[in-house]
């Protein structure tokens, strides 16, 4: 294939950097001046980005939209809020470039925590590493009665995609009654899948409910004051999608309610909520400041596997994690 | 079978009691004067002991030992170590009294608790709920970093049964590699499994080494000086057996040269520790207070696991979970 231009935005460590470079080979990498804030952040593209026959990073919407020579954009996140809109959608359809994302990058560690979560909830990991009781008291008679198996509970998962599959997998050895909600059910999803139509049968018998769900127009506060009111009583929130998808002053009264046993929240709206936010102070709120992807050498992988779907690009094979 | 003198110990809620009482049938309950403190004190039994055809609990070691008319003994907990001696054994084989224990009852619980800390571990739990940093700061990208992902990682666990069985379970969407110890290895434990002889090579080489030995005068301080010193570099203790294996100012001194990356403790000596033990103020040293088997409505499992202990027994089936 021809000589190409491409543009990365990522903020490398200089070992990743030195894999992208030795990677893309012939090609030209392009940088933007300003470079964005992290894997999360934008770059604000300049002239340098309408030269770029491919993408891989944050780049501008606006740019994406505007350039005639592109040819494919690869995300530097599993998360992609800001191309998933329906405008973009179909400019990407109409000029064909294909969408990829990096979920399988960030998937085996997104499960790792979100599992972790589920486990310290179970086993009440917080008020056990906090207590240093003797057996046979009533707080030790207590903490050990506070941990419920999870063994054999019901699971809803909201968002069905790389990340769900593989928790599916690593919750298969305790026996869970896992559904799942998908906007487009594929039937090959190994668990029994829902609309959301038939969502408030499903959350008023499930003992933990897992928010997967990207952040877009559908999504925007899908967890809302009606569906908390859905949820059985004594049940856990987790969120490993994007903080938008909840209304947070609805799931902090959940929570001061009891109607919910806790929430474990990797995301919030805005990141970090202000000190004085009421989650903040929430009974039973734990929150991790979206780490929930991050993984020893992440960057390094990042680069990896965007190489590798450069040679599948360029030998006109199937992408991994295509989204568009 | 004949009508049968149950004794038993354990301070019972009323539900669960009532279970027992419901589960005896036509057998009569005797208690001691005293019960035990909780699961894991032992009671100290007087003449009520001597009627005594079965006994589930905790008795007195020098009961058990006197008795003639003891014909099988169901212990509450998975540990034994009051009863692990060699004169108790061989008092036991040649009087034919079968001992059994609630291994069972705790397995799911205690692998759970264990399998919290190695995830809280991996993915840094602790650190990330007390942050609230910014996407993009350095505290940010060291947390990400910090991340240490399972997959593919040695594991080496210290005592192979019941708990450690369920362990290799759990662990298998991993793909550990994971390799046991045990005294007298069987061949159907389903991993490799060596000999203490093998096993400084064995540590060299573990991200995670997972004591679950019982405590007998074969295990004592058997995690000590020399063999912390073999271990990895970086690499993770965990103890969910017993306190009295561990030399624990060795392990104390591991942590705070940086040897070891982190310690998960369930169990100690004595429990609780005092304020001002050494590993209270070790590095990365993380202490729950024994209550790795504990799980709600525990005593209610533990009442039925042993009902079903005694209809095997009066049918002169093979009992569950049989230690002697």
């Amino acid at each position: 294939m021809d000589f190409m231009h491409i543009y990365s935005d990522t903020p490398f460590d200089e070992s990743a950097m030195g894999l992208l470079k030795a990677g893309v080979n012939k090609h030209q990498l392009v940088f933007p001046e300003k470079m964005a804030e992290s894997v999360l952040g934008r770059s604000e593209a300049g002239p340098e980005f309408d030269t770029a026959d491919i993408a891989f990073g944050q780049p501008d919407v606006e740019c994406v939209l505007r350039s005639d020579k592109l040819r494919w954009l690869h995300i530097s996140t599993a998360g992609y809020t800001r191309y998933d809109t329906k405008e973009f959608r179909d400019k990407m359809k109409s000029r064909g470039i294909p969408v990829t994302n990096s979920s399988s990058v960030y998937s085996d560690a997104c499960v790792d925590h979100v599992f972790s979560f589920m486990l310290a909830q179970s086993r009440q990991l917080v008020p056990n590493l906090a207590s240093s009781c003797a057996a046979g008291t009533d707080e030790w008679f207590g903490l050990r009665d506070s941990a419920v198996p999870l063994r054999g509970q019901k699971v809803v998962i909201l968002g069905f995609g790389t990340i769900a599959k593989r928790l599916v997998e690593v919750l298969a050895p305790w026996d869970v009654d896992v559904t799942a909600v998908r906007r487009s059910p594929r039937g090959d999803e190994g668990v029994a899948v829902i609309t959301s139509e038939q969502l408030p049968e499903a959350l008023s018998g499930a003992d933990h409910v897992i928010n997967i769900l990207p952040d877009n127009a559908a999504s925007a506060r899908f967890v809302n004051q009606e569906r908390l009111s859905q949820m059985k009583k004594g049940s856990v929130f987790y969120n490993i999608g994007r903080g938008g998808t909840v209304d947070q002053e609805a799931l902090a009264d959940a929570l001061n309610s009891e109607r919910l046993a806790a929430a474990w929240l990797d995301v919030t709206d805005p990141e970090p909520l202000p000190a004085d936010h009421v989650l903040r102070s929430a009974k039973n709120c734990y929150i991790t400041p979206h780490t929930a992807g991050g993984h020893h050498a992440e960057s390094s992988t990042l680069v990896k596997h965007f190489i590798e779907n450069l040679r599948r690009f360029e030998a006109g094979e199937e992408l991994l994690d295509r989204i568009m």
